[in-house]
């Protein structure tokens, strides 16, 4: 059995959802941020890195929405959540969920975690003012480059789609106006008709 | 043939170790970062990020250093520098390389680009003055938790070994002394070692 460790809205919503389209049998286990509970002693032995996503295996534990999207992948190959057998298709999935992993949702975290980088007030109202700017910039090169549509990677749904959905879906938090960019506001609706991603999205409020 | 565009010293010397190590004939294109040459408009058509590394191949040019060293990797699957029959320990292999992408690199990156996320003076000072901190608290995690040793991944060189050294190479720079992580100081005096390491500092320092 499979155990993922979460938070409401956070980036493991991306793994949330890509079990649940995978269809593999899983458990949640939800951390209170409010109470500082990924940074507590037991699951800092979980995963020594206080964050979420942590998915605990028989086998041990992985981290890292990348690296756990294409772990869930690999569990349903037939079902088709990544390119496996085609190594140019599968970088270029790699290369956008990298990108969102290393750009986009950095982006997006300078907005309330500056004191992972900086100090000072100054500095954490200084990156919280740029980040609708720097939001928007990655989503500008998302809307012209890299969305093929109507799913990321083109006709195929992957677990790209499920990650940008979680980026998508931070937009408005972020200030940043979705309307701007329709090709993703087209795909941010697609995927909220999802049943897989209705069901996290309740299961994550429930919680 | 496959060109990759790079920088001195920058990520993109993991790609370039990691076509030596793979054995495949490649041809190299230096960017020069002083001359702003990654933001031209002929490099921005190459790559709209506007960064290195970036490799062109016969079906398109791919980026992000995670999926550049996964992609090569499956280039020689001979070579085992990725455990690509197993799963689970890709996972492993992914979530370090995706660490480093997200978090490491990123900590590193306030030290000289903290205009990306944000617009003072003294913002870019306060995050300057934190690198030393959030890159000995990387370092410690990957010493303490991450690094099985001898190399990354344990018995078997990977693609990880690869990364790990670019940002081993970066401490000094990053005013952190590596004689504080005694496994992760080996490493680096074993991966200077290697042939393939030699030849891309050499003809890096040469371009
Ligand atoms: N690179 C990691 C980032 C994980 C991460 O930053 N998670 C955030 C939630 S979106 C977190 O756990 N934050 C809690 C904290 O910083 O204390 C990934 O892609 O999984
Ligand atoms: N997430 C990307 C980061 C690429 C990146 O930031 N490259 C830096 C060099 S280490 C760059 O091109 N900087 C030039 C600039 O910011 O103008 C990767 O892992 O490949």
């Amino acid at each position: 059995m499979l155990t993922l460790f979460f938070s409401p809205g956070a980036c493991s919503l991306a793994s949330h959802i890509a079990l649940i389209e995978a269809g593999v049998p899983f458990e949640l286990k939800r951390l209170k941020f409010a109470e500082n509970e990924q940074r507590s002693p037991e699951y800092l032995k979980v995963n020594p890195k206080g964050r979420v996503p942590a998915l605990v295996t028989e086998k041990g534990t992985l981290t890292e929405t990348p690296a756990l999207l294409i772990y869930i992948a690999q569990l349903v190959p037939e079902k088709n959540l990544a390119p496996l057998d085609d190594a140019f298709a599968l970088a270029e999935l790699q290369a956008f969920n990298s990108y969102i992993a290393s750009t986009v949702h950095v982006a997006h975290a300078h907005g309330r975690r500056g004191s992972r980088w900086a100090d000072e007030q100054s500095s954490f109202d200084d990156m919280h003012r740029k980040v609708p700017q720097t939001m928007s910039d990655c989503f500008r090169l998302i809307e012209d480059d890299f969305l093929k549509g109507p799913w990321v990677m083109g006709d195929q749904f992957t677990v790209a789609d499920i990650y940008l959905f979680v980026m998508e879906d931070w937009l408005k938090g972020d200030r940043v106006d979705i309307a701007d960019f329709p090709r993703v506001r087209d795909h941010y609706e697609r995927m909220k008709a999802r049943p897989a991603v209705q069901q996290a999205l309740a299961s994550e409020a429930a919680a």
